[in-house]
C-alpha cells in the first residue's frame, strides 16, 4: 500500500481525526438547569473557593494539551503551525486509544520561546498536563524547562521523554539476552538533538555508566571550542576519556548502539568494530541508519528500529499514553526523572523471560493494556517522590 | 428540587461534561500507518502547500474554542478564569447537542486586553471559530474588536451577539402579537453592558428606529459628560432626542422594555405609564426586573424571561449553535450583521403564525432541529456579502 496517498485520501474522508463530545445528558429543562444554568454556578464557586477542585469538576483531571509550533514535525521540518495539525490530531487519537487520556491538539503560530512559554501557561488552566510534540531543538529545552518552573500540572516533551522512555525499556531486555548490564556497557547514541540528548540523560538515570554522545560532525568532545548550549553541557558528561573522533571511532568496542540521527550512517564494518554480541537500536525513520539485515549479517545480537515492518519497534505509544495516564491518575505537579525510570522498568517487565527473544523486546505497541501497566508503576514513582496530589 | 445542590452532586459524578475522542480505528499496525506515521506525512505537507487545506484535513472545519478569562462568569462576577470552566464546558455540551459543533473550552489567566488578544490568535490554527464567554464589558469589546481584525476566522461574543440574535428574534414575533413593527416601536433598553449594547446595535440593524439605553444612572445621554468609551458612543446612537432622566422617564410611553439588568427594577406603575399592549422581556437572572404576573397584571401583552419555568424563555442556546453551525459549515471568515439578521429572522420564522400566541413567540430551547434551520438562513447571509469560503 502507498500509506502516503491512501492517508491523505483517508485524511479527507476523516474530517479531522478527533472529535468533542458531551458526556452529559440534554435532553429536558432540568437536565439542562444541571449541566448549565442555574445548576452550574455551585461547582464554579466551589472551585473559586478551592482552586484544587478544578481537577475534580472539570476535564482537567483527564485532559492533555498536544502542543506544537510546527517546527519538527515528523522528518518534514519547519513546516509551519496548522500544518502539524495532522500529527498532532493522530497523538490525541493514540493517547486515547492507548491511555483513555483526551488529549487535544494546539498549535501556536510563534517561534519565540518567552512568547510560546506564556501562550501555553495562560492557558493551562484548562488542562491536566502538558505534552510538547514536534518543536525544533533547541528550542524545544528552553520550552521545556521554562514551563516546568511555571506550571503546576506536568510538562513533557515526548519526542525527549517517551523516546528515552522506550529505548531504555528495550536496552533493558536486550541486554539481558547478552548478558550484559547497563553499568558496564559502553553505549554510543548517535544525534544530539532533543531525542538524542533525552535518551542520554535518561539512560545515566537507568544507571549507565559510559555514554559517548555523536553528532553530525562526531563525537561530542568539551576540549571543542565551537560546542555550545546543551552540546557543550553534554559533552561534559559523556565521554569522560575527551576523545576526539568519528562515529566509527566512537562504535570501535562499544557494546551499544542508539541512532536518532540519519539514514545509512552505520556501516557493516562499523558494527563488526564494536564489541561481542552489540546491540543496535537504528531509529531513524524511515530509513535506519543500518538496514537489520545487513547489521545481523555484521554480527548484531539484537536490533531494534522504529518501524512497525521489522522485530522489535521501539515505539513511543508504549510509553507516552501510560505516563500520562498515570500522571493524571494521581494528579502529579510533574513528570520526574524517578516516574519516567518506573516507565521504562514497567514496559521492559511486560516481556517475560519466556518469551523474550532476539526478535522480541518490547511488547507490541497494539497491546491497549499497556497503559494501565505503566501507569500503575508511574504513580508508585510519584507517591514516592511526592509528585503526586493524590 | 435544589438544582445547585443537585447540580455539584453531579459534577463530581460527571468528571468533567466534555470528552476528547478518536475518530479514527487504530487496531492494526495498518491504521497506525494511516492515522499517523508514516501516512500522515502527506495531508501535513498538503497543508503545508495550501493553508486552506487545514480547514479539510483536520478537526478546524467543526471545531470552536470556547474563550472566556473568568471575569465575568454568570451571575458570579470576576470568580477566575479555572472557576468559570464548568460553565464553558457546559456551552461547549450545547454546541455539540444543539449544533453538533465540536466546542472545546479555554480558560485564559490573563485580565490584559493585549495578551489576551495575542494569546488566542496564536492558537486560532487549531479552530475554525471563536466563541468569547463571559468577558466583563469594557474589555470584551476590545477584545472582539481587536480579534477580528487580525484572525481569519469567526470571532462571536455570546453575551453579546447570542444574547442580541434571540432577543430581536422574540420581539419580532412578540411585535406580531401586538401588531407593531420594529420601525415603528419605542424601545428601552436597561443595561448597558456588552448585552445591552449588543442589543441596541442588532435591533438598529433589525430596522429600529428608536431606541433608548440606561444603565443604573438612568438614561445614557450624550449631554453628559461623565460618559465615556463605548456608553458615550452608545448615547450618540440612542436617545436622539437627548433626553435626560431615569429608567421610568424613559419608559413612558414605550413600546418595548428589554432588560439585562438586575432584579425587580421595574414596578407595576412603570409598565402602566407605557404605551398600549408593552412588550416586557425582562432577562435578568436569576429573579427578572419585573416578575411576569405583576407585569402582566400591569398591562404587558407579551411577557419574557431568561427563565425556563416561564412561558417565552428568550434562551441563547436558540442562536449560537446554529448560527457557529452555519458559519462552519460555510468556513465563513466572520459572522457579520446581516448573517446575524439572518439568524435572527430564520429562529422566528420558526413559530408559525398558527401556533405563535402572547405565550409562544419562541420555539423551545430543546429542540434540537432548530440549529439546522438557523444554519442555511446563516449560510445563504454569508454568501450574500462575501463571508463565506464555499
Amino acid at each position: 500500500m502507498n500509506y502516503r496517498e491512501e492517508s491523505l485520501k483517508k485524511h479527507y474522508e476523516w474530517n479531522g481525526k478527533i472529535e468533542v463530545v458531551s458526556r452529559v445528558p440534554i435532553n429536558n429543562s432540568e437536565d439542562l438547569s444541571l449541566a448549565y444554568t442555574p445548576g452550574v454556578a455551585e461547582p464554579c464557586l466551589e472551585i473559586n473557593k478551592n482552586y484544587e477542585k478544578s481537577f475534580e469538576l472539570t476535564r482537567r483531571n483527564n485532559l492533555v494539551a498536544v502542543v506544537t509550533d510546527g517546527t519538527a514535525v515528523l522528518g518534514l521540518g519547519d513546516i509551519g503551525p496548522e500544518s502539524g495539525m495532522p500529527v498532532m490530531e493522530g497523538k490525541c487519537a493514540l493517547f486515547k486509544e492507548f491511555g483513555d487520556v483526551d488529549a487535544f491538539p494546539i498549535c501556536v503560530r510563534s517561534k519565540d520561546v518567552d512568547e510560546i512559554v506564556r501562550t501555553i501557561y495562560l492557558i493551562s488552566g484548562s488542562f491536566g498536563g502538558i505534552n510538547l510534540e514536534d518543536i525544533a531543538a533547541p528550542r524545544c529545552f528552553e520550552i521545556e524547562k521554562k514551563l516546568k518552573e511555571i506550571c503546576d500540572i506536568p510538562v513533557f516533551h515526548d519526542d525527549q521523554h517517551g523516546t528515552a522512555v522506550i529505548v531504555a525499556a528495550g536496552l533493558l531486555n536486550a541486554l539481558k539476552i547478552v548478558n550484559k548490564t547497563i553499568e558496564n556497557v559502553k553505549i554510543v547514541i548517535n544525534g544530539a538533538g532533543s531525542a538524542g540528548v533525552a535518551i542520554t540523560n535518561h539512560l545515566f538515570n537507568m544507571g549507565a555508566k559510559n555514554i559517548t554522545l555523536c553528532d553530525i560532525e562526531g563525537i561530542l568532545c568539551e576540549d571543542d571550542e565551537n560546542l555550545t548550549g546543551v552540546k557543550k553541557y553534554m559533552s561534559t558528561i559523556t565521554n569522560r576519556e575527551r576523545q576526539i573522533g568519528t562515529l566509527a571511532d566512537a562504535l570501535n568496542g562499544a557494546d551499544v548502539f542508539i541512532g536518532v540521527s540519519a539514514p545509512n550512517l552505520v556501516s557493516e564494518e562499523m558494527v563488526k568494530s564494536m564489541a561481542d554480541k552489540p546491540i543496535i537500536f537504528a531509529m531513524a525513520n524511515p530509513t535506519p541508519e543500518i538496514m537489520p539485515d545487513a547489521a545481523k549479517k555484521a554480527g548484531a545480537a539484537v536490533v531494534g528500529t522504529g518501524r512497525s515492518d521489522f522485530p522489535n519497534q521501539i515505539n513511543n505509544v508504549l510509553a507516552f499514553p501510560g505516563i500520562f495516564r498515570g500522571a493524571l491518575d494521581c494528579r502529579a505537579k510533574e513528570i520526574n526523572e524517578e516516574m519516567k525510570v518506573a516507565a521504562s522498568k514497567a514496559i521492559a517487565s511486560l516481556v517475560t523471560d519466556d518469551k523474550l527473544s532476539e526478535n522480541y523486546i518490547l511488547p507490541t505497541a497494539l497491546d491497549k493494556r499497556i497503559g494501565q501497566s505503566v501507569a500503575k508503576a508511574v504513580i508508585e514513582a510519584a507517591r514516592k517522590t511526592g509528585a503526586a496530589r493524590i
